[in-house]
C-alpha cells in the first residue's frame, strides 16, 4: 500500500492555500522561518514518523506495557521512537528561542503532528504530553521551578503528565480530594489518588514530572480551591541530580480497548506521607492554569481524532481501488467484468463521507492552530482580544466535532473493507479502537456541548460570537466563483436560523426551561459545529476553485482540487441539512430527555 | 450489578401485549404450547444463559481459540455451554415433532435467543449456526441426506456451518470458483477455498457439516450456476459411523476484533482431490436454497445486534444510576450534593437513545419472527402469500436497522461510562467489538439497502408493499389514546412522502438516472426503516398506553409502560425527522457520490 500518512499536497494546501501561512511567517516572531525551512522540518517529521513510529504501531497494540510490580516495561521500539523524536528537537518546536525552542508556528507543529498521529498515536502520546505539561510550567511556574524542570522536559530528558481525574470524581473536578499540605520549607506534601493518567509510569525518561491538581486544606470549596503542583517521580537534589524516589506509587495499569501502547495509570500520591510537591504559580489558581493548557490540548485531541480517521480513510481508499468485486449496473451479466469496489455508489458515499469528516476536521484544527499563532505573534489590541475570544468559542467544536466524526470515519473504513475490516489482519479496526478515546478524554463531548452552549457563546459580552460572525462573513464574501458561491447559497438559510436560535437559548438559559434546554445541548453543538464545518468546507472549496480554474482537467492537481470541491458539496448537501432536526427540537425546548424519569428506564 | 440479561417483563410485553402470541398458540400447529409451558422454556433458557454462557463471555474474548497445526482448542467452558444447550433440546426447538423438535413458535425461540445473545454471542454462534444449517437440509435435501445428517445436527452431535464466501469474491457470489465435479456414484468432488467460515473448525462436536456453495462444471455462468453441497468434516460409513477424514483443511484461523470466541476460518476443500460432497436438492438451485436460510439468518443477525446493544444499554443504565458525579443546575454550589449521572440531561439522552434503538430493534425482529410463525401455521391462501411478501420486504430492514443502531447503542454505552467505558475492565467495549460484525455479515448493510430499494420494493407486483401499508394502517387505527394518537400525527406527513418517493424511485430505476439513484440507496433505507421503526414504536406505545391507564403512577408496571411511551416519543421526535434530509436527496436524485471520480479522492 502507498504511504498511508498524509500526502504533502494536502498539508501544503492547508498551510499555504487554505490558511495563508506566508503572512504568518512575515510577522517578526516567526520571521526566522520560510517555506524552505518549513519544508525541511516537515521532511524530518515525515521521515521519523515513517521510520520510527509507523512500523511498531500494530505491534505495540498487541504487546501492551506490562507492570511486574517493580517496573513498567514495553517494546524497545517505543523508546527508540521517543528518543529520535526528542533528539530532533520536536518537543521544544513551538517554544521560543529564549526557552531553547525552535519558535515554530503552531500550524507547522500541527502539520508535523499529522504524521505522528497518523503513524502511531500511542507512541506519540509520550512526547506530546511532555510538551503540553512543559507549556503549563512555562506559563505559570515561578522562575526557579521553571528553570529546574522545563529545559529538561523540552529535551525529553524528563517527561510530563497531567494528573487531574480522581476515581470517585471523574469529570467533576470540583470534588477532587487530593490534598496538598504546606510545609515550613515552602513545599507541600500531597496525598490522594489519581486515575487515567496517561504516561504516568514508564522507563522512557529519567524522571516523570506530574502536574497534579490538589486542594490546600482550608482553601475555598469546589473548583475555587484547586491548586496546581509539580510532583516529580524522583526529587531533584540541590545540584539538580536525580535524587530520592518521591512517594508516588503506581497502583496499577489500566487496560484500554485502544491506545494500548500508551500506559494509562492509577497513581497514589503520599501513601507513606512523603510525597513532595511544589506549587505552580498562586494557590487556588490551579484550574485556570490547567484550562489554559487544556484548551490547547482539546484542539490537539480533535486534530488527533481527525488524523486517526484520516489514516483509516486513506487505507480504505487504497483498498477500494485495489479490490475488484461485483459489477456495476447496467453491466451486471456474468460475462461483464467485475469492477474495483470504488466504482460502487455506496462505497463512494462511504469514502466521500470519510474525506469530508477527516479533511474537514483537519482544516478546523489547522484554523485553530492559526489562531494560536496569531495570538503568539500579534500586537496587543482589540484584534488580538477578538482572536482570543474566537479561539475560545471554537475550542469545544475543535475538540468535539473531529472526535465525533473521526471515529465515524474509522467505522466507515471498516465497512468499506467488509469482513477484512473486521479482522486484526488489517489496520482499520485498531484505528477505530484508538480513536474511541477521543470523544471521552479532555472533557467528554457532552461537557463540550454544555461548555459551548452555556459558557463560550456568552462569555465577555459575546465577543467570540461576534468575531466568528465577522470572519465568517469575510470568508463567504470571498466565495465568488460559481461552485463556491452555490455552497454559500446552501449555507445561507441556516445562518439566520442560527442567530434566532441563539437568541432563543439566551432567553431560556436562566428561565424555568433551563433544565429542558440543557438536555438538548447536543442539538446546539450539532447546529453550531455544522455551520462551522460548512464554513471550513467553503473556505477549502474557495481556495480549490481558484486554483483549479487555471488547470487542465487531466492534471493531477486538478484532481486534487476537484476532490476538495466534491467533498464540500457532500458536506453541504448530505450533512448540513441534518440540523433541521436540531433547530426544531431546540426551538420547542424539547423536554423528552429531561422529563424521562430514572425509574422508567 | 443486577441481572444484565433481559427482564422477563420486557419479553412478556413483546410476546403477549405487543404481538398477541396467544392467538398464535391457538392455531393447531402450536396448540401443544400455552403460556405456562412457554414460561417454563424461558426459565430454562434464562438459567442456562446465566449459568453456562454469561460467566465465560469476557474470558473467551481474552482467550481466543488457537490452532496448533493439528487441532483447534478453546476454553472448556465453551463446550460445557454448548452441551448444556443441546441437551436441553434447544437446537431442535423450532422443528416439528415429526423431525424430533419441540414445534415451538419462532417468536418463543427468539425470546430464548435474547438470553443467549445478551449473555455470550460468541458461544451462542455454534448451536445457532447448526440449527440454521439443519434448516436448509430439512427443507431442501433429499430424504436420504436429510435422514443421515439432520437428526444428528438437531441433537448437536454434529454441528453445521455455511460456507459461501471466497477470498477473491467477497459478497459477489456470482464469482465463486469452488467446483464440484460429479462422480459415477452420484457424489461430487469439491475443490476450492472459502473464507470467514464461522465455526469451521473446533472440537465441540464429533463432526462438522459444511454447507458449501460450488459450481458444477458446464453449468450456467454466474449465480444461476451455483449448487449447494453437504461436505462433512468426516465422511460417514455405510452404517452411519464416523468414517474417514474428508479432504477439508483448515488453512488458518482469522483474528477478528470481536466475536473472538467463535472460530472464523479459512477452509480449503479438495487439496488432495478427495473432498467428497453430496448435492442438496437440484443442481444450480444452491443460491435459492441458501437465500431461504439467509433470510431467516438476517433476522437473526438483526436480533443479535439488538440484544448485544441491549446488554450494553442495561449495563450503562445501572452504571448511570450508581455513579454519583457532578451537580444538576441550578444546584451547582460545592455544598450541594452530587447526583447520580442519570440525573444529567445528556446522560438521559444517551440512555433514551439506547432504549429506543435496542427495544425498537427487538420489537422489529420479534415482529419478523411472528410473520415466520404465521407462515408456519396459516392455511394456504392470499393472506399467507401477503404475509410471505411482507416478510420479504421487511427482512433487509430487520437485518440492517438493528445492526446499524445496535452498535450505535453500544457506542453510547461506552460514552455513558466515560473513561471506564474505554477500558477492558468494563464489559461495554467488548459489546461494541462483538456487535461491529453485524453490519457486515449476512449481506453488508449497503447490500441490504440495494436489495430493499431495487428488489424487495417491487417484487411480485409490490404485494409486499401493499401488505405493509395495510398492516400499518390497521395498527395506526388502533392508536386512539392521546399519546399514541399524537405519535401517529407525527408520523402522518412522512407516509405521504414515502409513497411519493417510491413512485419517484420507480420512474428513475430504469432511466439514465439509475446510477445516481443507486448511489443514494442508503437514503431510501433510512426513510423506509425510520417509518418502519416509528410503526414499531407506535405499536409498543399503543399497547403500553392501554395497560397504563388502569395503573397507579407508583406501580412498577406503570413505570415500565411510561418508559415505553417515552422511548416512542424520543424515536418520533429525535430520530424520525432526520429523514427529511434523505427525502430531499432522493427527490433530487442527488449525484454527489455517483459523480465523484476515483482519482479525485
Amino acid at each position: 500500500m502507498a504511504n498511508l500518512l498524509v500526502p504533502r499536497d494536502e498539508l501544503e494546501f492547508q498551510l499555504f492555500q487554505n490558511l495563508d501561512l506566508d503572512s504568518v511567517l512575515q510577522r517578526p516572531y516567526f520571521s526566522d522561518h520560510d517555506r524552505g525551512s518549513i519544508a525541511a522540518i516537515l521532511d524530518t517529521a515525515e521521515q521519523i514518523a515513517e521510520e520510527q513510529f509507523l512500523p511498531h504501531n500494530a505491534e505495540a497494540d498487541k504487546n501492551e506495557p506490562v507492570f511486574d510490580g517493580q517496573k513498567v516495561s514495553m517494546m524497545d521500539e517505543v523508546k527508540i521512537a521517543f528518543d529520535t523524536y526528542r533528539e530532533a528537537g520536536f518537543i521544544a518546536g513551538r517554544y521560543s528561542f529564549e526557552d531553547g525552542g525552535m519558535q515554530l508556528p503552531e500550524t507547522v507543529m500541527t502539520a508535523c503532528a499529522s504524521y505522528f498521529m497518523a503513524a502511531n498515536p500511542s507512541s506519540t502520546a509520550y512526547p506530546f504530553l511532555t510538551a503540553a505539561a512543559a507549556n503549563v510550567i512555562c506559563h505559570f511556574a515561578g522562575d526557579e521551578l521553571k528553570h529546574r524542570y522545563m529545559p529538561r522536559m523540552l529535551t525529553g530528558e524528563f517527561t510530563g503528565t497531567m494528573a487531574l481525574t480522581e476515581p470517585h470524581a471523574g469529570s467533576s473536578l470540583a470534588d477532587i480530594r487530593t490534598s496538598a499540605t504546606p510545609q515550613d520549607d515552602g513545599t507541600y506534601r500531597l496525598k490522594g489518588s489519581k486515575i487515567y493518567i496517561s504516561g504516568g509510569e514508564h522507563e522512557l525518561s529519567s524522571n516523570i514530572i506530574h502536574l497534579v491538581l490538589a486542594k490546600i486544606p482550608g482553601g475555598p470549596a469546589g473548583v475555587k480551591g484547586i491548586s496546581l503542583f509539580i510532583v516529580p517521580k524522583y526529587r531533584l537534589t540541590e545540584d539538580e541530580q536525580i535524587g530520592a524516589k518521591n512517594d508516588v506509587t503506581l497502583a496499577g495499569l489500566i487496560h484500554k480497548m485502544g491506545y494500548r501502547g500508551t500506559t494509562s495509570t492509577a497513581l497514589t500520591f503520599g501513601e507513606n506521607d512523603d510525597c513532595h510537591g511544589y506549587l505552580v504559580g498562586e494557590p487556588h489558581q490551579g484550574l485556570r492554569y490547567m484550562f489554559m493548557m487544556m484548551n490547547e490540548a482539546r484542539i490537539g485531541v480533535g486534530f488527533g481524532a481527525a488524523m486517526i480517521g484520516y489514516r483509516g480513510y486513506r487505507y480504505s481508499l487504497e483498498y477500494a481501488k485495489d479490490r475488484v468485486q461485483g459489477r456495476k449496473p447496467p453491466h451486471t451479466g456474468p460475462a461483464d467484468p467485475a469492477v474495483p469496489i470504488i466504482e460502487h455508489g455506496d462505497v463512494r458515499r462511504m469514502l466521500l463521507a470519510q474525506k469530508a469528516y477527516t479533511e474537514g476536521g483537519m482544516a478546523l484544527c489547522f484554523y485553530g492552530a492559526k489562531l494560536v499563532d496569531d495570538l503568539t505573534s500579534m500586537e496587543e489590541g482589540a484584534d488580538k482580544t477578538a482572536t482570543a475570544e474566537l479561539l475560545d468559542l471554537l475550542t469545544p467544536v475543535c475538540k468535539a466535532w473531529p472526535s465525533e466524526f473521526g471515529p465515524k470515519a474509522n467505522d466507515l473504513a471498516i465497512q468499506v473493507l467488509g469482513g477484512a475490516g473486521y479482522t486484526r489482519e488489517y489496520p482499520v479496526e485498531q484505528c477505530w479502537r484508538d480513536n474511541r478515546l477521543n470523544p471521552i478524554h479532555e472533557g467528554t463531548n457532552g461537557i463540550q456541548a454544555l461548555d459551548l452552549m452555556t459558557r463560550k457563546l456568552w462569555q465577555n459580552q459575546q465577543q467570540g460570537l461576534r468575531a466568528f460572525q465577522k470572519v465568517l462573513q469575510q470568508d463567504l464574501a470571498q466565495a465568488t466563483l460559481p461552485r463556491s458561491a452555490a455552497l454559500v447559497a446552501q449555507l445561507h438559510p441556516y445562518l439566520g436560523k442560527l442567530e434566532q436560535i441563539i437568541g432563543h437559548i439566551g432567553q431560556s438559559l436562566q428561565s424555568e426551561k433551563q433544565s429542558a434546554l440543557l438536555s438538548d445541548a447536543q442539538c446546539f453543538m450539532n447546529i453550531f459545529s455544522s455551520v462551522v464545518m460548512s464554513w471550513m468546507w467553503i473556505r477549502q472549496a474557495t481556495a480549490a476553485e481558484k486554483q483549479m480554474s487555471e488547470l487542465d482537467t487531466d492534471n493531477p492537481k486538478y484532481h486534487f482540487y476537484a476532490g476538495k470541491l466534491h467533498a464540500a458539496d457532500y458536506y453541504l448537501r448530505w450533512e448540513l441539512p441534518l440540523i433541521e432536526r436540531d433547530f426544531a427540537l431546540l426551538k420547542a425546548l424539547d423536554d423528552t430527555c429531561d422529563s424521562m424519569q430514572a425509574e422508567w428506564f
